[in-house]
């Protein structure tokens, strides 16, 4: 048989963790601590059933046909008024539907990342904006966001753009303060470079407040409709339904332009009957009142984690207690634990972790691990963390 | 204000025809012959809502939370199913689900194409496979599939791939006739270069039973389960509704993987509600059932439209008469037409058509247009062709 073309190069340098996690999450007997996964108890199944048949019969035109490239005026619409408010004007030409917030990071990469350019990028990087940048050998500009030398403004300039997780970043969990998301919105301002404000954890803050988003700090410098420099990533696949596919980018009129000419080709439009769903869910109050119990879980969740490591893991890792999102981020005391290596001996015990070479652009981080808190039951959670425990002493001993 | 940082190059390259199309689809009083949208009136919408409810109440799991990137193993499973036969067997493996077939293509350039690398693509090509690869940046080597001195095997060497739409070519709606695939497959097999059988409207046969497909003639050269170089793409956007956004990569199981890889950063996973009710209308024998109206209806519509053409259009253009699909190709008799321009005057006259050049890799043939008539009921398509005559006249006389 004569040889195949070959692949693009840059299939060589991925990984298959994201469907390992998704994979994991199939198998009996596992604990999967890896993923990113919501509790499936929190899905109003029969409201949502009946949002979904209400939405294909009163509203067939909108369900079964293409939409517009860049969604359904009345989604685009309802995410324009949802996020404007006292400091913030929106309309829908600052709005693009997309096929869940992980389409709108390939969006981004196609619109704005030619091979080489660079990419200031919160560090450690929500793995699967990695994977979607990789396809165009972006260069890595890394922004340590809790150093106490950060300079935006020496990090952003001759960026195409900066990308961060303010709220319960992805793996670190941690908290981005309002004083360093206003330095990040200023030299956004000072230097033009985009700033990507991903915020798929936004709602889920379980013990104070939520922080001011960047996008709403930075129309202070910005006409209305707003047109500064901040894409603001939402989704619903946290507080809904990620089976729903539905994200949205907020930003300048310029830029949901570009990125609905990059969405016609990638997929034309999303779904207008997933669009429909979440336009109603939000329209009938249905997603709002999911909320609370979604935060009473997780914040049970996240204290019955971090009350297990405190038990199990605290001679062997250090960790700080998230005060949202779905993680935490714990760093081995010892600088020989690989936590490539634990990953597979953690599955031979039963539970599986992230390890943290996947969400380093240049794969050499391997002392971190990130669990999620938010798939599992209490009593689940307490023996992965012993499970972990162990593998990680098992892990020791073989390095 | 500081300058921002520029948009890719391939964007300058661009057209928005597409999104002109899916607008105009919604503008009063205005006939659409541009576009390739189904008739609305073929849903049936009761029994469409009634899947969409039984599968959130009776497949929360399944439809609700993110699925494996590849798709729901039952739908993997039934396209497996529903595409072996006697000359071909085909596993989950061969399978990757996609979001819509516009997806399926942008996967292929992301997995396929680096920049430069040269496609071999049949002659007009498809406007959205052009605008899926654009941001890679491909050189083409134009396949005119009806010529003479067509020689395959020469076309296809140290090409990355060759793409074609054998059933009704959009946007020509000629049927590429068996001898014609089997050339393409035997060069496929003989240069080891992959052979792309997008097949959009292969369920569309108006008037003679269906040509064999050219993943079927490949089978008998591979190895069971599939491992041939034809990567197969279907979709249910002409059968069942393009709301859904599904379709499907058939290949051999390398390929797959590929795209699974390029497909876990575009989007994660396509909607899980989609894959089960497109799971659930081909399970009941829906999807089967409703093929026998939607051919009558289409084929009426493409005798009325014909016969329009016949009146009025009978000294401006050429064309031939599809035997299924969703178009006709009317070239000008008249050199000096330029259908860019046309299009612009056919809207002041209440038409909407494609011109040509979208469908040139160059952008330089303006002498065609591609008339649909699957959206329109006939009296509708009388009228546009009737409008059509007077733009042509108008155009030809301002040239």
């Amino acid at each position: 048989m004569p040889k195949r073309p070959a692949f693009a190069k840059w299939l060589d340098d991925t990984n298959d963790v994201t469907a390992t996690f998704l994979a994991a999450g199939r198998v009996p007997g596992l604990i999967n601590l890896g993923g990113g996964l919501p509790d499936t108890s929190v899905w109003p199944v029969p409201e949502l059933a009946g949002l979904a048949s209400t939405a294909v019969a009163k509203h067939a035109a909108e369900t079964l046909a293409y939409t517009p490239v860049a969604g359904l005026p009345n989604l685009r619409d309802l995410i324009a008024k949802r996020f404007s408010g006292d400091s913030i004007t929106l309309t829908r030409d600052n709005v693009l539907i997309t096929s869940g917030g992980a389409q709108a990071l390939g969006l981004l990469g196609t619109t704005l990342v030619e091979e080489g350019a660079v990419i200031a990028a919160q560090a450690p990087t929500y793995l699967g904006a990695l994977d979607n940048w990789r396809p165009r050998r972006p260069r890595y500009r890394p922004m340590r966001l809790d150093a106490n030398d950060l300079d935006p403004a020496k990090l952003m300039t001759g960026a195409q753009f900066a990308y961060a997780v303010p709220n319960f970043s992805n793996p670190t969990g941690k908290l981005v303060d309002t004083e360093t998301r206003q330095s990040l919105v200023d030299a956004a301002h000072d230097t033009g470079t985009w700033l990507i404000e991903d915020d798929p954890y936004g709602a889920l803050y379980y013990d104070a407040p939520p922080l001011p988003r960047m996008l709403d700090l930075s129309a202070e410098k910005s006409r209305n409709p707003y047109d500064g420099p901040v894409i603001y990533l939402g989704t619903v696949s946290k507080e809904l339904a990620p089976g729903l596919r539905i994200g949205w980018v907020i930003a300048a009129p310029e830029m949901i332009k570009a990125l609905s000419t990059a969405k016609q080709g990638a997929d034309m439009c999303t779904s207008g009957l997933c669009q429909q769903i979440t336009h109603d869910a939000f329209a009938t109050g249905l997603a709002d009142d999911m909320l609370p119990d979604i935060l009473s879980l997780y914040r049970s969740r996240r204290d019955a984690l971090c009350a297990a490591m405190d038990a199990h893991l605290g001679e062997l890792y250090d960790w700080e207690r998230p005060t949202g999102g779905m993680f935490v981020w714990a760093t081995a005391k010892r600088p020989e634990l690989n936590t490539d290596h634990l990953m597979k001996v953690g599955l031979e015990h039963g539970v599986c972790i992230s390890p943290s070479s996947v969400f380093d652009p240049e794969g050499r981080d391997r002392r971190s691990v990130r669990l999620n808190f938010t798939f599992n039951a209490e009593d689940k959670l307490a023996t992965g963390i012993s499970r972990l425990a162990e593998a990680t002493r098992t892990a020791l001993a073989q390095s």
